[in-house]
């Protein structure tokens, strides 16, 4: 679970856009659905571009699926979406908020292209609904 | 669950795309669902643009939450849209296949700037998280 | 006089852009001015880009003139555009809100194009404009 | 009632466009109607992108609303604009020809952006709707 | 063999554009070629994009190639496409006028990107190469 | 019937897309339906811009018609175009793949809007098809 | 013939792409040229756009022809396209510098449209070659 | 000191926007300054293109630098951009808002590219720190 | 004096747009304004774009000046333009029509880049205007 | 005060552009000003989008006010913008350079639209202004 | 090795750009390299598209590998880019400047899309090392 | 030699596209043909912009020429791009892929606008060839 730009913030952070939640309660929600579909989970925040690269690479060989909220580097980071490509996981877009009716330059998603599928605008639950996705891929 | 245009072909049209299972098979799996899920759910499908903005109205006091799967409508019916953001309803949008990989075109969902949110990618489990989702939205 | 897509909606729908009028409220001031005007109107609302084309067709050999709401049509649909210059009757486009200041998809008219000329941005009296304009059209 | 560039050729420019009456008859017929609708009605013509601000500016607490033809200007008049969301009238646009159906340049106003509506392709009759407009802008 | 929206003008319909034979006499000619070839042919017209579509999908099992027209539809109906993929039958379009030497939305067809090949510019002859075009692809 | 640029090199070339038959074997059919509708034909191929500029001017007085495939430069010679313009002959367009299926640089034909039509998508029964229209529009 | 904005400056103003010669060294010369021509010239320098729409439409019944070099306003002014078409006068369009050569905004005339011709590149002798451009037209 | 169109409302036109102090008392506060900087400071206010020009001019031998705001002419006034890079001083460009974070058409400034720099969002602070700017130039 | 593609079938293509007089009649008036300006020309033409590559290649260390019609190559031979800019030698552009009011594609020249100016739009006399243009380089 | 990439070059890197003071000499000539104005200024340097990231966020409660030159991550960090928008401070982006008259890609600033306002163009005093808006904003 | 329009001039043509050694001169080095490869190369120069397109073909069954030149062309021709694709031999694509640092046009080349690989930016090296890639690509 | 984004996972990542070769041996390579040219080469790989960029810096005064694969920065770091520019250093973009026939975004490479040259498109290859270039351009 990889927590992208500026989600450290999450709950002070435009809140009406956002939410009022903490990071660190998303993440205890997270791993409560985790546990009730018998998987393991960590959570981790970078605010670089390069650091999320790494921890995609790093996970291959460690996690089964990655599910990745790339904040604003969704809609330019091409790097990032050939990492999501090279590592060979199924990795699975989550965003907070329903990027398709925001800002134009939110619209398209270059890192969604390299993903498996996406989930968007249902807050929190974007995250927990990522989650049972990547369990339904998982179990196939 | 509102089925959009060629899904009643599914499992004949483009298995490589869209899968090999039926819209019956499909619609069986969301029932199930459902049941588990303590709530009702009733399935139509339509080739026909303004037959999705009348099902869409006729939604409005009949049911809590809608989930569409506009297809190819997504790109360029402002019209379904405009429906969408007249009913009042919480409205989840679904596609089989991750749009963002494919055809330029297929990048950007117009009508998904009028919905809550947007599962994508997942194939059938696409349609059964926007169920998860709209429940969450209705508990809330 | 043809309304189009989500304006059966009327009064509920997004009051704040168009208005707290009913479409049946609507219609009745249409007909109390076509008496004023000594004119016969008949009143059709339509969800479907196909319906909005037959009626057009049909309304060649019964009506004088047209006036065409074509809602978020407007915007994309070339085949009610070319309805509009198949049937050699006048069509005068007509529009609730003021299209120029909106969502920039709205600001270019596709239909518009094919019609004598467009009333917009009035509510209630740009059908009611759209009728006298219909009228001094016919005396010429 | 503002008649922008080049109108004070009327029935000399381009009469297959713009029709042969003069800008004197045009403004003979506003007046005509002004009394019938017990409205005091001032006409002026500017070719002046500069002019048209200053008499939008000037106005204010002259007159209870605006009729303008911003000719040309309406497609690149970000200025004029400007005067328009800056008087805090009503300001309604009037174009004697259809322009959704000329020139892809004449296709968007940028002015009519600032105002309430507009009224377009009618001919002499788009002032008259226009002023029919203003008048029930001002009774609500 | 499906004639899209407002082919069923012909005749009537800018002549200057479409020629002044009827949709009756059309399907005539075609039904003598078609004779002639020793083809069975039916003819259907259609305005509703919906129609289309659902005539597409019915034509599986029944017809083994469908020539279409999909008249305006051709420049943003990705439904249509999307159910011309679908069926999994040659599809042939075809174009009375010239649609590359008309207005600039109409040089691009989106539905022929699925079709097998395109005719245009032959009125009424452009169905008939079309016809010889379908028996060509069947008898290989 | 002039053969455009890198269509001698047909049969080798691309074999997925143009087919495995060679121009000599093309042209062949083209000489037999020839014989069978009673036409002269003569088949050049010029992988040359200005070549193919010169065999249009040299049509006039030689032939009633030309069929040409003008291969990529269909995509981009403006020169080519105002030569079938300038010639006054009619020019039909033909192509052996569905050009508007492929890259989006080849959707477009700018040598097709001063054609009389286009044949395309159908190996070489486009060619075929493209005579039999020749001889519809000569008899005429 | 008409200098449009900042030519009062010519000689001071980047000399580098427009020489150093006065406007009254360049009106000069062209009284000259106008003597040897018999033709009689007026010249003036306007910054204004509506001044330049003003001398248009004065120039109605008193000229002729008109040489104007819109400076800047070649590529956005519509007014001044608009007046060119309303005057029924032939109007030649001048500029000193190569406008195809400079910056892309430049490299497209909208006024030039209206025009009859175009002279640009020359310096000096622009202005010069559009008075012989002028002299030809109006013998014809 | 040049104020562009529509700054003579300053106060009353949209003072969420531009606040509600008048251009009187933005000139003193100038004024003001202008004594603490040891500079003589003019102020004027042009609401016409031409104006602003001519202004532009009048300022070479009189002034050592110009503080411009364009007003919406910042964003398609080539002429205004011409003016500044003719007179060979130092012109700087303020604005009241954010230019940068309003809509998509006043985030690029055309005036600004030919100016030596720009101070925009701070109200009237923009001013004085403009005028500082100027200081700093001219004392280098 | 270097004519382009279709020069050739001067006065018998599109006479509406090109006038009727032929190539040889214009090359004859090219050399009677020689005489009197006491320049020697040779006059050219070419249909293919390598040619005239060729031929102002060939200019060097043999003329002065080069007179270009590219006609269509204007609009996209940047091989062309190169020639230009290496050749060394002033290069006039010359069109007989007023290519800035016609098709889109046909406003932006990107071979008059790298010549020294233009002159278009006055048939016949844009050679002559072009030959005075090239004397007045030379003689500098 | 964060300075963003390739600015610990700078009085290297090209000195026409940037000016040939060091980033230590900037940063003394801020120190001074921050002094006479009675700030506390901290002065940083990063390269990485991710340290800039890290360098807004944690100014959250230890600062009043950030002023950022963002470098060239102005044109396509929206990672920055959301982290400017999320910290709630105002944020004052600077740069030495006029970037309104650079390289197209220059123009537009994605991370100033997040910003309070924007100082550019007067090499170090850039900051010194910016320095003095911050202290404008902060007294207000 | 095929060297594209206007390198005949090579050593002439812009020396600043293209640097001053002859095309013999160039040849002279690549025949010395062939040699220290154990190459055999021919060198042709052609100013013609057509020619290109026939060079590339009699390649085939000649040489093992071709180096292209292409010149401007490489910009816009795909009749060239599709005798690439036509040859079935490996070509690579060089060019003596960065053609990513020139003009937005030359930043995208259309052949090099169907090409094996690209140098540029090297002037004469660019050739020597294409004809080593040519050679690492043989051995393999 | 600098590695950009993703080039650790070589050989893993999309060998179809990338080869099967790894990191290590590509640098393996790399110093057997350094020795071979008597240089002293340093490989380093980094995933992060920033990272990248202060590579570039410390290249400064250490090393005479840098080999850059920037990977998927290629298409959007203008940091880079300016980093490139500022050091002063020759630097060459290497490429193993051919980008210029990849998707869209892959086509222009705004780092390699800022370097000398590029080589792409032949694998391992490309980087010694760069090599090779990288010692031309310093024995010059």
């Amino acid at each position: 679970m990889i927590h992208g730009p500026n989600l450290n913030l999450l709950g002070e952070r435009e809140p009406a856009v956002y939410g009022t939640g903490t990071l660190a309660q998303l993440d205890e929600r997270i791993a409560l659905l985790a546990v009730e579909l018998a998987l393991a989970v960590d959570c981790r925040q970078y605010n670089a571009e390069g650091a999320i690269i790494d921890a995609l690479h790093t996970a291959r060989g460690v996690y089964d699926a990655v599910i990745l909220n790339p904040g604003a580097y969704a809609h330019y980071s091409y790097a990032i979406a050939d990492a999501v490509s090279s590592i060979g996981l199924p990795v699975i877009e989550a965003h907070l908020s329903n990027i398709a009716g925001r800002e134009p330059f939110r619209r398209v998603s270059v890192t969604a292209a390299a993903c498996v599928g996406t989930v968007s605008g249902f807050g929190v639950s974007s995250y927990l609904l990522a989650l049972r996705a990547a369990r339904e891929i998982l179990i196939k």
